[in-house]
């Protein structure tokens, strides 16, 4: 008997456009009730937050920590189960790690830690811990790329041959240009964001979506920045030189200067047999290509579509679902495995995507701070 | 200060697909909260269904009578402030009617109801209650449908001088084919589903996102519809010529024949200075044409854009939102009336829209019936 | 053994754009020769359009009477074999007849002629005459246009059960909703145009591609006209409601009013089991549509497609072909009936095609001055 | 006076795609006339193929060495100006040379000659020469990406930051899958098909047209060819990091194996004020971006394009043309050129443009040969 599982919600207060993300998200399928949070450091801005949009006061906590320690103090049937994670990058570790060490659950924004090293950290703990972890990867939540996933698994493509992922965005440009906002945002002040922007940011999206839809590994990068401007220390843009398993061979483009293009994530895999392509935003086409054959366009909610893709939409086909019930779709994911239910490997990313995605942003740093050399992943 | 609305919902339990829609669309801006529900007819399963979604169970009534009489029993403060009506389509109008007459404001799908002559009645009760009425033309949520609205009243295409629209879908060629069930499915048969199928159901979405967007009314209409089979007696295919206000011309046509298309609603708007065109299926891209210029595309989140457009997408630019979105736009927009609030005419459709779509439905049908004549509307 | 047909062109001299679209398809598959011409009425501009191309000024003639009388003197094996008659469209008629009536091969510019009656009388002299006469509906020498009917005529679709056709210009807008202009241009004169503009000029194309592609005949048409101005005599936008063979409904829209439309001309074909839609401004992409199956996009150029198509193509797929290519395989089925040839029926519209368009143009204009009615076609 | 120019052909006979594409863009403009030829290096079937197209077979040699020698002997007035030459690729250096050093203008099919070597002889010979050499990098003739080009001369994009380029097709799957046909195939044997078969076939396609449009040079190259199997010693797959002038960074990738793409020739340039991108399978849509206004899709025909793309298109708006038009504008400025005229820069692409393409191409293979390395370009 399914009954809603309950949530803290950690940072995303206000107008956090990763919080009205994430809340709507864990509504869509009736599987979660928001019952304790920190919306915000501030505490009458959380406060406040959680009378606006209606959330019960009385577990509204001063900080995380304070979070932490009362709801232990419940009985476990009233607890928080898991909680959601979308404060700064810099607290993602810290956060996860003890929530995981106290029994929560956690699903996590992106990037899961500053660096490889605090991934690997915290797949341990997670590890000994026995609890669910997601990582919010929203682009695995739509129904096409889950379709594009489970057909090359039945080997719709054949071998595959070659890969091109690309993430354009165009958003950095106003900062960038700027000579006191690019010295001043924290956007691109390593010590607050991290070792990479760009592929920190959104190249990471590209390459996660390219294993999660193969099922191949990449095992090295070569990898070129391009930093615009010499007083600028993070990369705004980047291409990705990849070798795969099985000698695949590909590339990965991710730029936060592309000028005009605004969430431009999409993926193509050539195979022996056929090939893919895919566009974040026209999410519900899937393009399945071929030498032979009339180009077919998949589109979501059709009875010829997997299981895995079928359970990712909720209506008729025609019926534009977004990035909204993408979420959601990992939501859902999540709270079949919170529960205990059975799953399939692909209805959410976990912590091996997440270790496997600090280890791609270290080697194309490393990569490109060698000389752009071939740096090997684990 | 807000504080969720509480919401009742009639009907929309199980697999329903406009339960689904209704309810994530109530969650998504966090102002509404489910407290008392008849979801389905059998009680058990109301039950089971409010036990599946987690809504308490102490105000799940046995029937619709049931839950209006003990709501009102509650102190004003704790009763039901808006119903959702999913019902079937006959008892739109009686539930609506009973649910104003009662001091409950009413979200109610649409047909509003089964002729003209009730949605006249009903939209004196209305007015004489005082109470909000919110019929949902989902499509009239999307952001790019309500800047094109914004833009048209500000002039952006001068005088119009020739619309355009289209609903076509396919779904109904696996009924309409086979001769045993078309003579026993309740979709064509006039008693239970109304007077028309085609228009009915689809085609009033694409009369009234013309009148939506333009803010002009049909003054008449001349129907040719297609039955396909000498024994089926309702529309399955309909072309409507049309005349507008201010001499404008324009054609509505609508399938349920359409093999192949899945929810194909789409507008052109032509005018003296430029044109648009919107499709529902890539609902986030806005068609702006002109004779001299080149074609600009509109999207939404862009500061270039209207208001009302910006207030109906949550998140930037190039992040996909869809037809939860969009009804949850209309839930918005009633949410801040039943809170009375000031809202913008476009906020959601109301009863108005309701009254022209019943004239509007009527009036192809007699256009038809009398050998393809023109008929006026009121 | 091939040898170049000797063609003689009648009119497109200086800068017509009809002239440079056939002199151009005559040459495209080495078919032809022009050996003698009235390029303009005006003899020295004649001359000098001739010099400018480097057309031999010998049998370059002072008007079209003389070219007949002039060639008729010289041996059959001299004399130009066919005429491409590119005059303004009153004079279609009285040269396609003479030519007919001499003995020379006929490639005509539409409209065929001014009236039905005219139609059927140059009908009569072709039926004497033994010679070809090709009407350049340019759209139907598209690939994929070839692709549809022949795919149709297989059975892709099963039986038929609507037809949907727009023909959507904006240019003439600039000539409109200028006072002084629409009183004086030649197009909007019916003593110097014909009877219908809109409809004549583009609406024909549309029905004559229904016919094409599906093999069915328009049997009647109800048809609603826009002047827009009072003081305006030709129509400038049309919505024709259709009824075709085999209880097969449909609709033709064409206006020269759409704004911001270009050369708009697009066919969509619904039947039991599948569809197609094209468009004529992407020639290259056939869409087929399944209520069961992803949507498929057919291409030039690939062996899946019919004999009739590839011979359509020059070149390999994804190398785009356009109008010119489309015209020139006109042109190309011409050639092969000229020399005697086996040609297959969808090679080049003929005098049939003419005699069909004149009646709809009739038909949909007594049907707009009658009140709207219905009117059969012959 | 025009007067037709007098064009000789070397190859292209028979069903050669090349031959056709290149008879068909002479003829389109009314500037040439073929005199001469030698199609084939067989004579019956060279005189037999004459015979089919209709050429006179008078100056239809038995090899191309004759054609030179007979050529000279006749009057300047008589003999033919320039020669195409469309003969295998080792051919080209020695027959162009030749050509240019008999006072014949030239127009070469790519690659220009075999390697970088020959291109910089062929420029002195070219030089010296005071001849006209056009090289037919086709894609360069079309209005739209002549259109790109001249805007962003005029600053329409402002500094430019980042460039992408990608040449996808899959037709070699068929051979390269098959060990034997891969080992026999001339394509990808170096010694008759050049260093490169991916980046020398189609790779240089895409940087030309970077720095067609651009203005910019490509200075150095990174590059990871892909080969497939261990036996196969041509590249049929190489991404290729590049930089350019004024610090733009960018891509270039290009593939034979990317199955079921069949042209998938496509460029986005990105800089400070604005962005283009344009598909060569859709040539007539050009996409500008930015990040503060609506996307703008440019076509051609309209007045708001620039004198060099309204030069490039025939016909008004919406009447798409293809690359049989794109070819014919580059055979367009080379007569231009050959008849003294003043034209522009971008009119035709010229012996510069062969020279960088060589250099280009040895610098891919020396960076994938040293291990994926840097290498500069002269």
């Amino acid at each position: 008997m399914p009954k809603k599982i309950r949530l803290g919600i950690i940072g995303g207060g206000g107008d956090s456009l990763i919080g009205v993300l994430h809340r709507v998200a864990s509504f869509i399928n009736d599987n979660y009730e928001i019952v304790g949070a920190v919306f915000n450091p501030d505490y009458e801005q959380n406060l406040a937050f959680a009378k606006e949009i209606d959330v019960p006061t009385d577990r509204i906590y001063k900080d995380f920590d304070t979070l932490v320690e009362e709801e232990l103090k419940l009985p476990e049937d009233e607890r928080i189960q898991v909680c959601s994670v979308l404060t700064p990058n810099f607290l993602h570790f810290p956060m996860a790690k003890k929530l995981l060490e106290n029994g929560f659950h956690v699903i996590c924004e992106k990037p899961m830690t500053m660096n490889y090293e605090e991934a690997k950290t915290l797949q341990e703990v997670y590890e000994r811990s026995g609890r669910v972890f997601a990582l919010t990867h929203t682009y695995t939540g739509y129904p096409m790329v889950r379709q594009m996933r489970e057909m090359i698994k039945d080997g719709a493509l054949g071998k595959i041959h070659k890969v091109d992922a690309r993430y354009y965005q165009g958003w950095i440009n106003t900062v960038i240009h700027d000579k006191e906002k690019r010295s001043t945002v924290w956007r691109l002040d390593p010590k607050k964001a991290g070792i990479s922007s760009c592929i920190g940011d959104i190249g990471v999206h590209a390459s996660n979506l390219i294993e999660y839809t193969t099922g191949l590994k990449i095992k090295s990068v070569l990898c070129d920045f391009n930093y615009l401007y010499d007083d600028n220390q993070m990369d705004v843009d980047g291409t990705v030189l990849i070798r795969m398993d099985k000698h695949v061979k590909g590339v990965v483009r991710a730029s936060q200067v592309a000028t005009g293009e605004e969430n431009g994530l999409a993926i193509a895999i050539y195979g022996e047999k056929g090939a893919f392509r895919w566009e974040q935003e026209k999410p519900n086409f899937l393009y399945k290509m071929s030498d032979t054959e009339p180009l077919q366009v998949y589109k979501p909610g059709h009875a010829y579509n997997s299981e895995l893709s079928l359970k990712a939409s909720k209506i008729p086909a025609g019926h534009p679902e977004g990035i909204f019930d993408s979420m959601a779709n990992i939501y859902l994911g999540a709270a079949r495995a919170i529960r205990g239910e059975a799953y399939n490997d692909g209805e959410f990313p976990t912590m091996k995507d997440g270790v496997r995605g600090m280890n791609f942003i270290e080697s194309t740093v490393a990569s490109h701070k060698q000389g752009n050399v071939w740096v090997n992943l684990d």
